[in-house]
């Protein structure tokens, strides 16, 4: 692991999602740019002292240099974004599947240049948009995938937090400091942080891309750098259209991020807060409350499913669910098998470019005065 | 009454909503423009023969011409749009208070014009925009003014319905039939139809007013005349922002028209599946669910409510506190006194205008390759 | 109207459910066994001073001696229980049809005797069971006994209140002092206030009948002199079995009465403050939100739904359902036809006075230490 | 492990649930009573084969003849309730610590005698109760406790299940077999099963304890050998009483556990089918939504909690809560130092001990004809 030292967010959400399922042992690290915070960090986390590494260089390096069969297989990176690129890069080149949190990388530019890096190496790369993590977020792409609703016509995406609502970048808080900054988070705040969730949700279950989008990109509280709010108009591929909302400045809100599709004959509607829970709403018929566990709900829900009905599947069960499938894929690879289409089911590079694009090509036109911003990767 | 007819929705809504506190009697209509469909539907309601009318002109002049205390009141109008402005003006000019369904007018000119017959003539007018009656929603709007929740900074408003997925015009839905008609509707169909609520419901709750939109209008059913579906971002006054969606191509959707307001202390949120229950959330507190006949719900909630907490008020006891409070004005006014704030707080000719303007910059936004539209009445 | 003067609870919502659906105009009262205010309630309703009586006595003998054409025709008596039977006595045998507040009577006696008046005048008696008003329930009724759920198996009913659980009784609140003292309520508090209503929603709803109860029955609030709280455990016909609860020191909760009845094949559930949503849950499928208006819902549903799918409709129009009903089926008699079924689903005398059994069965069985009681009547 | 091998449902759960915080490692299994399926088992498992033990004798036995710093530190039992008690007391006496699924023991003088051996060796014993592992089942107790609801007066428990609707031991459901047969599960079924669980919450969340109880106990289905719906009225200490009900007929329900208890000032709500959410409900107050991570809700919620406010945590969390706190309270102890509150909040030999004596006082009462039936250990 590279970042996720004492302190950090979501590297300890990494390792418990990477725990869950047996399928990774956490064996080396380079926990901070901080020597000393990183050996701190691994020795609470029980590792070797000789595999707690003073920068991620020198844990690539060095687990390069051990025996094939003892070194790290898999390398997760869960720094802030301006250190995404070039660990991922090196790890890739050095022949480790990458672990990468999301956004992809600091800019498009750099995220065009891992996908040539990815394709050159032939590594894995695994993405952790977690919210497609979940069943019933399975269940509803599987089901648009089927036709049941018909062809698609509307989206609405949201993702309302209200964390920011005040000016927290002055002080304890990390996370605030470094989601807000330009130098470590890149061009955009909200928009990269939980709009590219949003965007990824979108295309993730519609199976459609955005085509050309409309982007009003606030930043409301006084003296913040970056964006922490925004709204976008969408246009959709297969003439369909949507909305997509991204703020953490709705005082009061959690992490309810949410996503209706329409079609012709039906929607569906999935929110974080009730996560195991899809509505699906037949035009004239019963809304169905289809539920992780269901039987009725589809082989991706399944698959992505570890206990009976009626016992809640969390944020951590989907974000494991991205390690998993990534663990099974790898080992098809190992196997010199192909990996069975659940098990590829994880975001990945390709993902992550359009997710870099969205958030270059929603600023864009968040200071443009034209209506429509043509979505360009 | 003129209009509602045998057949007709919205007709027997407001018969309803009048007979639910005994306020108004039902003594006189001119039903439909079919004088034999006017006259059945009168003596289905009861009425005295020489009291239905075949035209709404017969019908004011008639009620004119009788003595004082024999003759009807007010004049409910729940004709389709462009039957609107003459018999208002008419009753107006004829010294009768009237209740109107929405949108107002035709078009914003008529509007205009009926501001001026309003002020010319002093009588008094009502306009059912029906969710602002919801005593959830008075709570908000009281609370919002109250500065509970800061400085407002955001407003997101929905109303999405289904009863359009498909074309449903051409056959015997009356109501599908002339709402997608522009030469009934006027220039739109689902902004004027569902969009004037929700930007009422906008207006309303958070106290602030449009000042820009962007507009993204479309049709989406094949073959069909006006507007179905839309989402238009919103500049407010007072430097917020909002974001107002109205479609009628949610298929699978019933009317669940939905606001939140976010300060920078926190939000609200109601939505009319759960109209007795108000959300408040404020930051870094639990949130709380302010109930219909709660003692803590303020004056506005309070004189709204008819039954205590626990028991459900509907759409019909929303209706009818538009018609309560606009009895309850006129009966100030005959005693000479000065109505009660609370009396007062109903949709009248200020809000028609506005709504119309809405229509009008709304559809104009749509057509524009600009991003924003300025909003002008 | 006997009863319901100024200050009353009941009254008001009994002249609002009859007024909406314009099939009843109160024409004269006896609004209170105070003259004074009786007067005064009858000039605030705008009656005519002659039609205002100071007894119930002289308003059934005075509209009596009217012309028949002249006179009342329904007689609504909603005052506290010792003063139901007397009134319901003299109207039935004066030649009217009554309307009559639950529970039915004082005692099981008073209402036997009144079941022979009944029985013997021909009169039609009205119950007001609120509950079974609601469209939804009758769509839960229609669906268990067309066998949808196959052989009902389990019934649970609840009806938790908090608005007793301080001792309320001792101050200005009129109700809490009638409906805790013996002299005007009966035997029972809590069961024969809101127990009477689980029982007949209970019954209402599974169709079967209670056959054996044991009860649980506490007066937990200090000083007071009824119960004020309960849990039964039931066996009903059919081989079935069942929960009530009732209470009324549920601090904190307002009138969530709910229902769920289990068979064989799948489930429903209802409760209040969802009270036009009907849980249909079918074994090993997904869960149906059945909703007032939706065309699924069945016949019953339908004749006794106002508006459109999605607006909600509340606890006055369960309430006036059972009124207009009752009006139905009066029409239907006095045309001389058989009154339709839809019209005739409301509740009358047989569950009035299976009402009163159940009261003084479960006041018994909480005296008794053995554990099964036989429910007689 | 003992037990837990391919094809059983808990032992699956028991190991993510050890997983997830890293403070475990499985290294040794007796899967099974099979040899066959154990060692298929453990190597799936990916375990050392010479690990994978033939029987829990030998596993207990060969791990004990290992040097200290290479065996096993604790031994988790998830076999069916007849094989609870040998392994247990084999694995206390042989100075393992124990983790054990409930209920405790086949029998009420089983779980005696376990107390006993528990006493005597002084090892501990975690008894996996899952749903007191919920951080919003403990800041419910936790508020409880600090008097906040004032006396608490009423406790609803209730677990509703639909799996066992329909005759399923005749089949392929292992699960099924195990649970309805008395040879394996004891004198009680559903009681057993899930009343244990309903119980266990009743008393962690109240702090009170049943007295008496008066159970109403059923077999539904055809041809069951053992209990599969009940209903019980309770008396609890302090003058409280209560109503729990557990059932595995009501066709359509998933494992809705579900608890309320109410006190003088006011009363909380949790159920699992909303796990994060817990309803405090105060008199004539709103009712407070408290959440997963929301920093007003206590000490034992925050230590029981891994995401942030809004990211949900579930059922394996839940689980994992009490593994985890199980192993900081053996981490103190190896540390010789006290270990504190919240580590030691997991159940333990005495919740077993009530639990067992709860089935077998539910089952007498059952049977018994007297009302209440007292409840002793």
């Amino acid at each position: 692991m590279i970042g996720g030292g004492t302190g950090a967010f979501i590297g300890a959400v990494h390792r418990l999602a990477a725990a869950l399922d047996g399928q990774y042992e956490l064996v080396a690290g380079a926990f901070s740019s901080n020597p000393d915070t990183s050996r701190a960090s691994g020795q609470l986390l029980g590792l070797a002292p000789d595999r707690v590494y003073e920068s991620y260089q020198e844990l690539i390096e060095q687990e390069k240099a051990r025996p094939e069969n003892e070194r790290v297989q898999v390398i997760s990176i869960v720094t802030p974004n301006h250190l995404h690129f070039a660990p991922a890069k090196l790890a890739l080149e050095s022949g480790f599947d990458v672990v990468l949190d999301k956004p992809m990388t600091f800019s498009l530019a750099e995220a065009k240049e891992l996908a040539a890096v990815v394709a050159t190496t032939g590594r894995r790369l695994c993405l952790t948009h977690t919210y497609t993590g979940y069943p019933m977020v399975k269940a509803a792409r599987q089901l648009v995938a089927a036709g049941t609703l018909g062809t698609i016509r509307k989206v609405y995406v949201e993702y309302p937090q209200g964390w920011l609502s005040k000016f927290e970048e002055g002080g304890a808080n990390k996370q605030a400091a470094w989601r807000t900054d330009p130098a470590r988070s890149g061009v955009a705040g909200a928009m990269g942080d939980i709009g590219t969730h949003a965007f990824n949700l979108l295309e993730y279950v519609s199976g459609l891309q955005v085509t050309k989008l409309c982007a009003d990109i606030n930043t409301v509280v006084e003296g913040r750098q970056l964006d922490d709010d925004g709204a976008v108009l969408l246009r959709l591929s297969g003439h369909a259209s949507g909305v997509l909302v991204a703020t953490q400045v709705a005082a009061g809100e959690e992490n309810n991020v949410r996503i209706r599709v329409y079609g012709e004959k039906g929607g569906v509607e999935w929110q974080q807060v009730d996560a195991n829970t899809l509505q699906v709403k037949m035009l004239d018929r019963p809304v169905e409350i289809w539920r992780t566990g269901g039987a009725y709900a589809g082989s991706y829900a399944a698959h992505n499913t570890r206990t009976p009905a009626g016992h809640p599947e969390g944020y951590l069960e989907a974000f494991a669910n991205l390690y998993r499938n990534f663990a099974l894929t790898l080992q098809a690879d190992l196997a010199g098998q192909p990996a069975p289409p659940e098990a590829l089911d994880y975001p990945s590079i390709e993902e992550g470019l359009r997710g870099m694009a969205f958030i270059e090509n929603v600023i864009a036109s968040g200071h443009s005065i034209a209506k429509w911003t043509e979505f360009t990767v």
